[in-house]
């Protein structure tokens, strides 16, 4: 149904495969993009680990070349399809991208600045979008709404735990001292933090009678404690399952992963014919 | 009510015994593997604790011999009873039964191969067919549908955090390194989901104080975020109890444990005169 | 309104006294009682310290025959005040009642006896009936019709948590064998239920990456899984709130401590004349 | 709508900043007090860190002394711009204010006085009233009725837990002994409760199969129970969260931050002309 002024055909092919994902070759590019993300992650985990990388220096150096140089067409590519690259360069995603394909090529310049590869894990994110083309979208926005709904209470309860652990904390630091590890007040309210989420290392453990008795006491709220966060969400999932059953998806229409070619907003309605952000025709 | 020709009347017989458990002999026969199959997981538990085997070996051994001996005779009575027998040996519970009776004669051709034995183990599985046979029944099935309805959710919610545990996981490497013991990747991202999962083994902990405070914050992301699948669970458990208090046993029928002489498929309904896979005769 | 024959006056009233908690006295020996518990537990855990046993020995002594021979004179006069002596004796709380008397004697003949007076700790359960004065005991009671309610469905899943423990005990004892710690399935079991619970002692850790692999998917098992007894518990909570609100009262009638001086039955209603138990006179 | 006598002008003035937050300026002090509280501990935080502490010692003992003097100053404001000084000098949170200023003027005349400094911690809950400020007010009243709702059940709960591990700790003290770390019955007990919460450090363990055995009991429990006080928590969230939509607030006024001039209570309805605590005029 677009009408597309010819001269500017191929940008516009290359904008609807890479930004979109709702033709076949957009969903094969997604799919694509999505297999390499993870062989990159997986590159840099490989490298990671010193018996292999050892062995097999060359082979993963020769991969993590051709992963630098696709990620690094695309980056062109989605720079030049797009009409403001400037919104794409300085977005989250841009910013992403750029710093998991240019480490590589820094490495000739400043030595160890491979370690900057690391950063490409973060491209993982990406899958979230990537997820938008299976049934678990669904799923995923009303888990998000409901954590959105439970924000304030659940800052709330945060805020509380944090002060409390400041709190018993210094009172552990005070009386347990140097030799149980507990070596400036930081460190006590690290261990604090490990007794009451349950975590329990045991690099750090209180020796004293005093000191295990607090303990005690920090794990026992620490373990009824955890009821306030999962009550507020199951409240809250509650209520959002209730009020969907009888006609809750009157305030949801269908949105498709169509980016706008100008401002690369997505989320438009299937109906929609301007973006709904700036406006242009789409 | 069933029309059983004389000729092939024992092998109906013993299907009846093996693969059914609505007469006296197929309960008692179920009852009695049941008890069986604690056994022989009893022994090889016992095989691999040393000090038992050094001293208690004869009896093991024999012991060992009666149940292989039990679990041949019975493997060959399900294959003879049933009409089909490849629907059944290459079934799951088929392929579970066979390596678990195979490992000690193969120790004859093969040293070491009595390590199988411990696939035995599987067998345990088995012990969910022969629940039915008590009240249990109801309950197992009301837990099994509730998990399945929040299935999609939950893998939204395991996804997200497997992405958020290699990102972290690959920060921690970054920031802690060999001496913590985050020696690779894999090895911070395993540190990663044992903090998040407020498991703490503590035999990697973090040393440095960036890496105690990004530990801070990945255990209360651990603590609070154990209230999303609660959550989910506990909205489906809820809306089943409720719907099912007035007429909500209008979907479901009462199955038995007879199983098809033809395909060994189970539950059929206690008024069903043919298979609902394979259609022959019940 | 009670008539008592004046021969057996006495007997009545102590009766009273012991078993009873609705007459002043009552309430103060049920009280007492409680104080001298406490303090016998008290006892005995101090001297299990070694420092204050060494230095204390002589106090902690005198006052553990002090304890002994009340308990022992509470003891007798339980069996004499009551008309079926053996119902009492051979109960739960007579046989813990004589197990916490008796081994200060015992230590004069078999020397080391004292050990059993650790025993005394479960006449803390004793408690609960104590507590039964309080206003507490509604909630307890409502805590404990819910759980008794969602029983069946806790059993099954406590079932299959311990079979699939069994099942991934055995295949980590298969992959990590003796170095990591895993010396025999049984203690392999042990690990498992370490790591689902999330407890983590970290006594025993797989240091294989498959192992690692495998202890991952274990804990994130073990993380979710805990969603299944928390549903089903908050459920019945639920449902029990919710029917109590309107006229749910209605089935419960106000019960009192006083108990049959026959059987020693308690929780009689308050307009009771008869023992519901074995019909004796109140 | 206050009518003040013109020569106690300047106390009510300093009254209406310190106790109120209803005015800019009120509202401006309660964020520079905020600041100035966080300030104050992170320097106490930073001189227990010994290689800060040698390094920084002047700038922290300067920055020292300045938090202190600006302490002293509001204290000194808060005695003298209230009616009845009593009221504020023995109150929790005037108590803890005198011991957050005291410690520095104290180490001239007894050395080591300083450590009392970690006090000031506690000043950090003053923060929960600056709180007020901001709209999380109503989600933390919400929270804080909820768990006062619940606060019976959960004490019948904690009790329960607390028989339970003082009757476990004492059989795990006698299984196993003392080289495992199961040195005296109390430290047994705290052993219990560190498994039993799935915190589990790890310092002690058991090392006999039978203690491995029961210990894995106790971990069942504490996984499984750790349902029950989240179940209580939930449901009197869900019944909080359904009361309110329609009309719940109709029990609720709106009170504010101001504090009466005369006992320092806080909370008044918004047309309030009285105190509702001494009766003096507001």
């Amino acid at each position: 149904m677009k009408e597309q002024k010819p001269d500017k055909g191929w940008k516009n092919k290359v904008h609807e495969i890479i930004y979109e994902a709702d033709t076949p070759l957009g969903k094969g590019f997604d799919i694509l993009l999505f297999i390499l993300i993870i062989i990159s992650v997986l590159l840099v985990m490989l490298e990671s680990v010193k018996w292999i990388d050892a062995e097999y220096h060359k082979i993963l150096f020769i991969l993590e070349w051709i992963v630098t140089v696709l990620f690094t067409i695309e980056y062109i590519a989605r720079i030049v399809s797009i009409k403001q690259p400037k919104q794409y360069i300085f977005s989250f995603y841009g910013i992403i991208d750029l710093l998991s394909t240019i480490p590589l090529y820094l490495s000739y310049i400043f030595a160890g600045s491979q370690v900057l590869l690391a950063i490409r894990s973060l491209r993982l994110l990406r899958v979230f979008r990537i997820l938008k083309l299976v049934r678990f979208l669904g799923e995923a926005s009303q888990l998000k709404n409901a954590l959105k709904a439970s924000r304030a209470k659940i800052t709330v309860f945060l805020f509380a735990v944090l002060i409390l652990s400041v709190i018993l904390g210094t009172v552990m630091y005070l009386i347990e001292g140097d030799e149980a590890g507990f070596t400036s007040i930081p460190t006590s309210i690290y261990w604090t933090i490990v007794t009451l989420t349950t975590v329990g290392y045991g690099d750090i453990a209180p020796i004293t009678p005093q000191g295990q008795f607090i303990a005690t006491l920090i794990m026992l709220v620490g373990y009824g404690v955890i009821a306030v966060p999962t009550g507020i969400v199951t409240v809250e999932f509650g209520k959002r399952s209730k009020s969907q059953q009888p006609s809750g998806e009157n305030n949801f229409v269908h949105v498709n992963t169509q980016a706008c070619r100008n401002c690369a907003k997505e989320g438009h309605r299937d109906d929609a014919s301007h973006c709904y952000n700036c406006g242009s025709e789409l």
